[in-house]
């Protein structure tokens, strides 16, 4: 029997959650799953591999990538581009394995219109106190970057209504399992599961 | 802060998918799950306490509860009627535990008709041929038998489209994993997750 289709994972959440603690903690416990692989112009540093670490571009090769809506989503940061090759998300879920893609608010938000059957995993603080004292906690930022990261994320929680789920990072793992359990219930979902059967009727009655 | 109100979890599936065995196996999974205690007019068993095995009624104390509406299901069976209180269901959710129900598709679609909110789960045979192999491998039934619950396991299993989830009962700790898994990820959703946010944006901003 032909192996279905993979889901694409989108981990998104305010600045300061933990996404990339989560992200990184993921792997031990969900082997199978693909972490997506960025598209960069910015230069490789020493060790970096392309196709592992990132795929890097020239600019004239990114720019090409963009008028071809070959990015689920792309921004550009410090004069160099970044972004998600859509090639890559989809090769990979043909091929039956999960990808997951890491990545702020509005990025994942670029990717739900061009990818909509995406899993949107909001990821999201325990309470925002908490949220508020990791943002002061860091003791490297003024007053007014910290008036203006809280801000933001308050903006970005403002955008959960735009998730599936939303997970609370209260500890790591606990995080880990809840993201672990989506994955198994969405391969679950009826949509996923029935043409097989309707298949097998035909074949057994 | 209030805790989250529970869910419903109704697990049901075709004649001879293990339903029963699947919902035993979950206790030690799930510790917190409550099991919905249906109401009945057959006579106690030697054993048997009202309230935790059933609740026992009067043939009139039935046809009441059923003309109050106080049944999210019921069936005759040999002479005896056969349901689901209601109130257990709500007084329990409103507690904030989660009531698992494991029923026969008929009365799992009644449920739905009463209780849209629950999260309906279709456990399903690894393949219909090994379906078929349960229940000829019973040997205690006639040819026109084994025709008649095969026609009722398709029938069965055409009704899979009305429910949420479809776990594969290929081992009974899987299916265990995958259920605990929906309940998990159920609970993340972002409708049961957002209000709880907003409040708190209001707070701390």
């Amino acid at each position: 029997m032909k192996h279905d289709r993979g889901l694409l994972i989108v981990l998104s959440g305010p600045s300061g959650v933990g996404k990339g603690t989560v992200c990184a903690a993921l792997r031990p416990h969900m082997k199978d799953l693909v972490y997506s692989v960025s598209a960069t112009t910015r230069t490789p540093r020493t060790g970096e591999v392309d196709g592992v670490n990132y795929f890097f571009k020239t600019k004239e090769q990114f720019k090409h990538m963009i008028e071809n809506d070959q990015l689920l989503e792309w921004a550009e940061y410090v004069g160099n581009f970044y972004g998600t090759p859509r090639g890559f998300v989809e090769d990979t879920l043909a091929s039956g394995r999960d990808v997951i893609l890491e990545i702020e608010v509005q990025g994942a938000l670029q990717v739900k219109e061009k990818f909509p059957e995406g899993i949107f995993v909001f990821l999201a603080p325990p309470d925002l106190k908490e949220l508020r004292s990791r943002i002061t906690g860091r003791g490297t930022e003024t007053e007014e970057s910290i008036h203006n990261r809280m801000t933001m994320a308050k903006a970005e929680i403002e955008l959960m209504d735009r998730y599936n789920y939303v997970v609370v990072n209260d500890e790591v793992d606990k995080a880990c399992e809840r993201i672990e359990a989506i994955v198994v219930a969405e391969h679950c979902k009826k949509e996923r599961q029935i043409a097989k059967y309707r298949n097998w009727i035909e074949e057994v009655f």
